[in-house]
């Protein structure tokens, strides 16, 4: 089987100044790779002839499908069109059936007058096929050369998308005999990348040579990602489930799932096949761990509510931690997390509570407690885990760890409660 | 003055299969085009040394700077460093202050024994000159060749840009004349950047041809920065003072700030200048607004509190928000919004509060409440000033713009009753 490569070339001043941060490859990317396509590179370039034939020379080196988006819409800047017709050697020519799409977008949908800046868009290369945006003004164009095909997208996300999975991705197998890709990802947590590297050594020095592995690290938790290459999906995916499973029992100790998911959507999802809830008092995290939770769609069902008892004033009125506590032992302390989670949970009747407090920095350290030291507690009808961490990071990291230890916590608990059930 | 061009490149098979969005290089061209540097393009490829030269081939072509990130980590799949090693024609060797800076890491801050692993961080190739990397164990790498500089830094986000800030960013205008680079931002609220860009386009086409003007719209908002470019430092600060002056004038009704600071910077600095506090009641936004004050250092001074009152259970039992109003008129309502902004501005004593609620998608309309309707309350002791807004974003758009929304509603009060203080 020949491996399939792809060039992904995205069009705009915008992403060379920083201004967007490029999405559309990622998708694109991301699509590729599950019909078997490898993307070789993604390339991002001004709105200019000579940069786009450079790039375009480039892609058709090593390239057997040429992806690009942007510079189809109706402003001056945008040249992508012209230049591909320069390039692929034809001449621009009126569109008849986009032209007639365009018309009934203005006429019956933006019900604004067509100007001839709008009627352009239906002009393309007579060296090119037309693509349909059913959802835009722009159409996509498919020119070949060679044995590559070259595929023009408009930049709006959307409008890429829909173009994406109602053409490019039906024409490609089509024309190329693509391989099998296959993915397996689990996540871990409590552990550094090196040391998991350390751990899983031996196991992945003896990984076939179609199996790829990758380490995916973020806020303290590390995500391993096989990538298994070949012919026979059966074969290939019997083949990667030994590996996988191999691993998942190597790593079993810090393994938080053996699927491609964030551990708030592990959380979520736990809660939800066990028809719990959760309530959350955050003290130094301000606010984060519930957001994060939050974020996720149908968060109603699982999250009960939370409390951002930041001042020892909200942690004593709404709360209830005792003040002699908290001029004693303090706020940052293993004894206020526990009155913290234990009464969020009475308060809200929720199945599980936790409670962080800690000291993210800059400021805010003391003799005994320097910044980075947080106390995290996690508590059922049956069950009251209290941990100290000290995490030796900027704020911003702090509250990210933070964060990550108090779900993970919740995690277990979750799992603990429910073995029997 | 030659302009001066970068390319950068980013490395990973995770920006290939899309598992990873590229915002290094977002970073990167912003704060290359902040000096004037002009990103010519950039590029994302393997871990992969046949791909990793061609990069660098291309790249020499028509750069006077490479920045790469990606593929310095200590695992095995990193191999960006021996591969440079090999392109720029040196040998491995320990290099003694990272091998100290490593060791101090992993004894004084991570508290965990060092592996082999990690003392390979410190080796370097001896044709570089070691930029340190004080925030992690992976040092940066600056080759020259001919008249181009071909710096490597680790992909971990904040690495990066801890290494830009305090080694790229010094070194590049030491190596170029760049010429003088001013810039001068203004944040605006509350208009779209097509109806912005109506609003200011006659003083935008009589810029001066040395004066940039770039939009940077984020989360319904919109920074508008003016680039200067030129020999004067004087006369250029002089002329953009001018321009700045006029837009300020033009944009007035919108504008937040005229610096280049975030919203939730400018209202927490409102708070501390008067020595003021704020308490915010989230429903849709599940914590967002509290997080984003709180991820501000010093916040505790500025911050009593929040209460995520995600359910009607906590909207009743926490902020006496009535049954039979929840019942009736509901969680999404002005006189929901209204009692949950009072009644939290009581409990927590503080001078301002905040409460938000709607509905954020993709589940939770209703026949009368659509997706994106949200109710936002501002409430001082003299003041409650109550909008609803109605958004057409996903849920995380949604949540994004209640927040930015909400954060300038309570901006917008706190200069007003402070204005005569």
């Amino acid at each position: 089987m020949n491996k399939i490569f792809a060039t992904i070339i995205t069009i705009g001043d915008e992403l060379l100044i920083g201004q967007v941060i490029d999405t559309n490859s990622a998708f694109i990317a991301q699509e590729l790779n599950k019909i078997g396509i490898s993307v070789k590179q993604r390339v991002s370039i001004a709105d200019e002839e000579e940069a786009i034939f450079t790039a375009l020379d480039n892609a058709f080196i090593h390239s057997n499908i040429i992806l690009i988006t942007g510079g189809l819409g109706p402003t001056s800047d945008d040249i992508t069109k012209p230049t591909l017709c320069k390039y692929f050697g034809g001449k621009m020519t009126m569109h008849q059936p986009t032209l007639q799409h365009v018309t009934y977008l203005f006429e019956q949908v933006f019900k604004r007058p067509m100007i001839e800046r709008n009627v352009q868009q239906a002009m393309v290369p007579d060296v090119c096929t037309v693509l349909k945006n059913e959802v835009g003004t722009a159409p996509a164009m498919l020119f070949k050369k060679n044995n590559t095909i070259c595929i023009a997208m408009p930049g709006v996300p959307f409008e890429m998308k829909w173009i994406m999975q109602h053409h490019v991705l039906d024409i490609i197998p089509q024309q190329f005999k693509t391989g099998i890709i296959l993915h397996k990802t689990l996540l871990t947590a409590g552990i550094g990348e090196s040391f998991l590297a350390e751990l899983i050594q031996d196991w992945e020095n003896k990984l076939p040579t179609d199996i790829k592995l990758a380490y995916l690290p973020k806020f303290g938790m590390v995500r391993l990602r096989l990538t298994g290459l070949g012919l026979n999906k059966e074969l290939l995916a019997e083949k990667m489930q030994t590996e996988f499973e191999k691993l998942k029992t190597i790593v079993q100790e810090f393994l938080v799932i053996d699927e491609d998911l964030s551990l708030e959507v592990v959380v979520s999802n736990l809660l939800k096949q066990y028809h719990q809830t959760v309530a959350i008092a955050e003290s130094c995290t301000g606010g984060a761990i519930a957001s994060s939770i939050t974020a996720l769609p149908g968060a109603s069902s699982v999250f009960k509510g939370g409390i951002v008892c930041y001042s020892n004033y909200a942690k004593n009125k709404l709360l209830h931690v005792p003040n002699e506590i908290l001029n004693t032992v303090g706020a940052v302390s293993k004894e206020t997390v526990e009155i913290l989670a234990t009464n969020i949970l009475k308060n809200h009747n929720s199945h599980y509570a936790l409670a962080v407090s800690g000291i993210m920095g800059p400021t805010g350290a003391t003799e005994t407690k320097p910044i980075g030291l947080v106390w995290i507690a996690v508590v059922s009808e049956k069950n009251l885990i209290t941990k100290q961490f000290n995490f030796k990071y900027d704020r911003e990291r702090n509250i990210q760890h933070t964060t990550v230890n108090a779900l993970n916590m919740l995690r277990k608990l979750i799992i603990e409660e429910n073995k029997n059930s």
